[in-house]
């Protein structure tokens, strides 16, 4: 099966994404700093810039409404803006969400909002607003969608400009994820819920697949703080996997590297490949399949990272084929 | 007929975001400045507070589906969040929008971002960036949910402070709306497809059911921007009508007497209240009735709105009973 079968086509989202840049640039003046399509917006303010990105948990929304369980949409939510955002350098001001709905009980929202805030506090962020918009007869009963936006800082000096930083012979370190994150779920409840149900317990995983779902997406701020200086580039691996999220941060006449061996895939990723018949391509290209948070680097300041027990899973080298998985 | 009637709850509404309040103060720390719950988030930066929003076009979405006009709603929804952050004298910096679909013509997303993208210019902010994510069966067919998430910039000394700058005796300035703006759709669908279909021609509204449901939100940054030194305060009449959000900016003590002889209520307005017989407190409570913003002014600075030809609607009178209309 391919990720096009679970109703997602990449492709033709990025020909509307392209369409929609278009228009955005428009809009853009002196003080807006660089390209549309980069991890997030990208604000000038006196010494200060601010970067802020927008996103949702996608159908993982859908996991949460099925088992009942909604404080850890909350937190995915917070720790991918927070992982969005990072990439740059910037860290957390402030968060807002969105959560839309037509029928729904209102403890459930309540539930959400303490996974968000509990989240918030962690990132050593506020929760400053957001939006609980009833939409009648318009959502399905009893489910809802959840939107983030994060504005946070990076100072000019700390600003991670891959296109000046990143050069050949940098390795690519590959920092554990914590499961799916919030990315492939459209493929891969299609493919685990043709045999299992969300309670069952799977041998493979020790844990059932719910919970294996709900598992928090990771944030790397905490890791990474502390090492933003030894950093050239960050790609936060989520939708598009490691094709589109490394190739965004590539300079030109350089491209990226990857050894599939050198990590063991996560046990869900296995199973969803092996139960999906998924070409092995089409996996790296959905899943962040055990590797959340890729950081580019010097060979010399690996020492920098020895305690995250990074993996070296690649290396920047000379050509413009993107990035291609061996 | 009654808001609740056409599926929306305001009162259970505002019991869950006081549940939501009380997990988001948890995350406030020093920088924070303000009190969950008023128009826009506030941050301090330096000698600049940046002030935030997030908002969507609510049901509006359906009328903008159904007719196949989308620029028109992401006009509404940047001029709504412009208006929010106006409150607190903030002037838009930037702007990111969420759009999320399952099934639909990518065409219609490039139409609401030409939309954002023109209303983002007029406003002098920059579309940084968003997200268009695809939930795979979870929203119907065709339709999308549209969420726009906005920073402004506010220097201290400019801040609105409404609890300290508004006085007893200052006069409430009612600028005109342009129509439903963003709010009540549910009611105003409900009430309005009984009779009309949205194509049918109304003599009273002198054009077609969609051309009057889809007129875009008004924007009053140009009108207020140079007078903004003027004003004691500001309510961005949105969801909760007068009441609620009038509420918002009164100090202690304070009452807002709101005279309804003092202005016209737009034609649509008394469609709806005729033909859903909407009793009148509750079409104050829902709708704008033709007033999308009320200032707050000293009377010996009336002359400084004369060129917006204000109305005068109504006081600021001592008591705590909060609006009322009489």
């Amino acid at each position: 099966m391919l990720y096009k079968n679970a109703g997602v086509d990449i492709d033709s989202l990025n020909v509307i994404r392209k369409g929609i840049g278009r228009h955005a640039t428009k809009t853009f003046s002196a003080r807006k700093r660089s390209e549309f399509g980069l991890f997030g917006g990208i604000f000038s303010m006196g010494p200060d810039i601010l970067i802020s990105s927008c996103d949702s948990v996608g159908t993982k929304i859908i996991v949460a409404c099925a088992t009942g369980v909604h404080h850890t949409v909350g937190a995915d939510l917070v720790n991918h803006c927070v992982n969005d955002i990072l990439t740059t350098g910037a860290l957390p001001l402030f968060f807002m969400d969105y959560i839309g709905f037509s029928k729904i009980r209102g403890k459930i929202i309540v539930d959400v909002v303490r996974g968000l805030a509990r989240a918030c506090r962690n990132e050593k962020m506020a929760l400053v607003g957001g939006e609980t918009a009833q939409l009648t007869r318009f959502y399905p009963d009893g489910v809802y969608d959840l939107v983030g936006f994060i504005v946070g800082t990076v100072n000019k000096k700390n600003y991670i400009d891959p296109a000046a930083r990143i050069k050949r012979g940098n390795v690519i370190i590959g920092l554990k994820s914590s499961g799916l994150h919030t990315n492939g779920y459209s493929l891969a409840r299609r493919v685990l819920l043709r045999k299992y149900r969300l309670s069952s317990y799977i041998p493979e995983l020790r844990c059932s697949l719910a919970q294996e779902l709900l598992r928090i997406h990771r944030s790397y701020r905490k890791d990474l703080e502390p090492r933003l200086r030894y950093v050239n580039g960050l790609a936060h691996i989520t939708g598009g996997g490691f094709y589109d999220n490394i190739k965004r941060i590539l300079p030109r006449n350089s491209s990226a590297l990857i050894r599939k061996k050198a990590w063991r895939p996560l046990p869900i990723f296995n199973l969803i490949q092996k139960l999906g018949k998924v070409p092995e391509d089409e996996m790296y290209r959905v899943f962040n399949m055990g590797i959340g948070m890729c950081a580019v680097a010097d060979e010399k300041h690996l020492r920098h990272f020895r305690a995250l027990r990074p993996k070296i899973i690649g290396e920047i080298v000379r050509g413009d084929f993107g990035v291609k998985l061996e």
